[in-house]
């Protein structure tokens, strides 16, 4: 195994791009977050997801990297969903008891604006918290102020598996 | 940078676990992907992603790694969304003329059972063809044939950029 | 009471309009369906939604009256919503138990196309069926054969109030 | 015609219940309204919705009427679906260009409590105003400030026919 590991690391080396070698740095940070726990799971990780909770909501960054882009050079609406999935699910954890864990049932998602710019941060707050669900919103936001991405999701609480 | 990059190798080479070595691999694999042109985004290229166009229908298929699960072990809500927005926003282009392109306005997705097995299918096919818009459906099944997502989806038709 | 209403009903046959008179032809009409019970609500009743089982479906029609269009003089979107969850809720309830209801818990509505013509007809299946919720699709369709709204909902299973 | 109607009445008027009563002068009310020009359609005429326009928002309220409620009791899915169109549909006309008309092209809506009580109020305020449609928000809340549905809905920018 170490040896064909070897053998694409030395062809990598020979042939990448200045953009393929970002990437290696990246990919490298992300398994380094992984491993630390810093996120809890590897496209988190990638994305180099930062959190900080505030009174009554969630608020993650991540930097628009060549891994975030889509064929026409801005952000995936599929890593635009990927965030705001994050966000909003990251946060009903925080609003449910310990032994219990939340999962996306369903998620609506609005694209408002092209993802551009350096970074995207991504805001959640809970429109509704019941018995056996709870319905959250989320706001994904670029550089400028502009509201790029608007998301509703239903959270199932079940036992903690 | 070089050597920078050959130092970050080393420190994975000793210390990397195998899951990371798979993942590497992946990385890999990913990154000729993109430079080849099977994919046209980076994130497309790391879940491997498949297509075959059907005559009334494009699917995709990508194999569940750990680069697709959350903390608990089962396919991202975030990958299984990318991988519907993506099938729906391919096969969108294939309906619209060459100098148009697609953008996602709007998508929901039903989350309807785990994400487990070897590899996730994922199909789409057109609910309505308007002037300015197409909407889309999309249905990701799991190797034992659960359908495990749904989704709609708006795609705006611009000028090709 | 009754001469307050005997006077509104004089100035009403004095003043009214055809399109008034049919109106109230409709509104007498769906107090007695609703009474009869082939409507449980009043709303369905003044729609005189009638309903088909199928094997693997559930499907309703509707006359396009007065009484449903909006300011533009088509279908008002409302109705179109009302009928769509009208049906993927009355389909819900043929597929669980007899001791269990069905309440929506979300509902997304695509309009494709202008309701125009004489009937609406709405059809359901069932997407996912789960042990505490149903996700159900629900098609409305013109009389020219036009699918003019999609929707998706969920439905959860409760104890029967 | 004139005959049909005056025994539809009297038989009306021998065995209606106080319900079924109250109903007909909500009807008569509707009527009313709906030719004064306070409510530009039937359906809203008959729910007697009052707007009222703010800085940033339009309010509308309406009665919890027998017009309103579904076979549980409760305020039907439909209506308040039809509530939440109508009052971002109107707000979104207050946004645009006397020239240009606004239709629905899709709606998503959460239903979070039992719509109970003398009346509900809705409020729609703006996410996003681009060239060619409005992303608006709906919320509907009870007498008693529980907030009962949430939507969201995108409006197409036409020009007003």
């Amino acid at each position: 195994m170490k040896e064909d590991l070897q053998q694409l690391w030395e062809n990598f080396l020979d042939t990448s791009s200045l953009e393929e070698q970002e990437l290696f740095v990246q990919f490298m940070e992300g398994l380094k977050r992984k491993k630390k726990g810093i996120n809890d799971s590897f496209i988190s990780s990638f994305l180099q997801i930062e959190q900080k909770l505030g009174d009554h909501e969630l608020e993650i960054t991540f930097p628009i990297s060549p891994f975030t882009l889509n064929a026409l050079g801005i952000v995936h609406g599929g890593i635009t969903a990927t965030a705001l999935d994050t966000v909003m699910g990251t946060y009903a954890f925080h609003l449910i008891p310990e032994d219990k864990a939340a999962v996306t049932s369903e998620m609506h998602v609005h694209f408002l604006a092209m993802g551009v710019g350096e970074t995207i941060t991504v805001k959640a707050t809970c429109l509704h918290k019941g018995n056996t669900r709870l319905v959250m919103e989320g706001k994904a936001y670029r550089d400028d102020g502009t509201l790029m991405g608007h998301a509703t999701a239903t959270f199932h609480i079940i036992p903690r598996p």
